[in-house]
């Protein structure tokens, strides 16, 4: 008789050695059969980014002595397209990104590197979801976001997903006994405000770093940061298209004669 | 009085030097005050990547003779974020992304820098538009997309665009006598099918490149392939609210509990 472990593909934008990925293996390493496909340096802020004019790297990694770790050179996206061309040739049965080292609830979910991946998995047909921790240090505690991991794949495994969506899962930085439980919500419409540092180098040429406040004007008690403001983890369900089915009729009363 | 004319911002992903974004200057200079912000080099799958862990350059560029041309190191989202904050000190009025070298159509709004661009410029309230024309090479005739990108632009700024969202606008590599109209149309379901190719370097050690074969199951009459297949411009409005709220009850009736 076959093997009917699920297959689970984990990746995240971090990159090989961050602390989330481990903690996300560690999680779900139970719950079927996991191959590892991660970038080999840190690509947060990457969005959906695929690596088009230069080659990719693929290789076996060594970790924790269990052989289905690999890294690639590319963006999570990247990883996602290696993994089921190159490594499984196949679609894996479920496929989950991060723990990301930081927050992508609300419009973070547009430049995450961690929810592209997941996106893309969306995208091929895969169950797919990605976990974000409220805590951007290396050393942070991963405890209560892996019982989240856990239980999300879990129900995933069990139900599914509809079809054209994945999960945008955010977990406040706290222990799991102050967690008041999860909630289904909708993306904060809340934004960056940019304020880029100006520096001067040796050379007296001027250069820039991305900088910005979090601008939060939405207030509804149905968003993903009304949830992760009062201990709930947010899970928002997220869909890859983005036709604006509302503006259709707004559009079509003008004139676009040529 | 003060100068009335709207002030436009002009970006795109293939860079500074690509004749599709001169095309694009050249179609709107006499609609308001331009101002071209572009990546020094091309950025084409960026999605919606922005600069993280380095420094950005924003260096003015002298393009025929005019002055408000600027390129940046940095990615087409970084583009318009470093134009608002550093150079414009205010919104434009109008945010112009292209005209890309080859379609955004369908999938590829997601994978692309030059939508990202747009997008950017929609999160940040900016009345917004990407445009692309079905043609990849360096010497395409961008007639027909002028044509389209001037109305496109000029129904935006007299009707505006419904809140937080932007247009997707792909223009078939047809002569004007030969397109069929303007279509408001919905993103098409369609994907990429991957196949990397695999090649052995000097040191034979294995690189990848990545291809692709596009795959459309969608054969839906009111989509974008199917508008471009028939010779009519596609116009899709798109939204950055990402929520599935169709997948919210289906979400509510699973057990979350930790």
């Amino acid at each position: 008789m076959e093997n009917k472990k699920p297959v689970i593909l984990v990746t995240n934008d971090d990159g090989i050695t961050a602390p989330g990925l481990h903690a996300l293996v560690d999680a779900v390493k139970d719950l079927g059969e996991l191959i590892v496909v991660a970038p080999d340096s840190p690509q947060s802020g990457m969005g959906h980014a695929i690596t088009l004019n230069q080659p990719l790297r693929l290789d076996k990694v060594d970790v924790h002595g269990e052989h289905d770790w690999y890294q690639t050179s590319g963006t999570p996206v990247d990883c996602v397209k290696l993994a089921i061309d190159k490594l499984l040739h196949r679609k894996p049965d479920l496929c989950l990104s991060g723990i990301n080292h930081g927050s992508n609830s609300s419009i973070n979910v547009i430049y995450s590197g961690t929810m592209s991946a997941a996106m893309e998995g969306a995208i091929e047909g895969i169950p797919s979801a990605g976990f974000s921790l409220l805590n951007h240090s290396l050393d942070a505690d991963f405890t209560t976001a892996k019982a989240v991991a856990r239980k999300v794949a879990m129900n995933i495994l069990r139900h599914g997903l509809p079809a054209g969506t994945l999960l945008n899962v955010n977990i406040p930085d706290v222990a799991l006994t102050e967690i008041k439980g999860m909630k289904i919500c909708r993306q904060a419409m809340a934004k960056w405000q940019e304020e880029f540092e100006e520096r001067m180098d040796p050379s007296r040429r001027k250069y820039y770093w991305l900088t910005g406040k979090f601008i939060n004007n939405d207030k509804g008690e149905d968003t993903d940061e009304w949830a992760l403001a009062h201990h709930y983890v947010s899970v928002v369900p997220v869909q890859f298209d983005l036709t604006a089915h509302h503006a259709i009729p707004f559009l079509n009363e003008q004139s676009y004669e040529l």
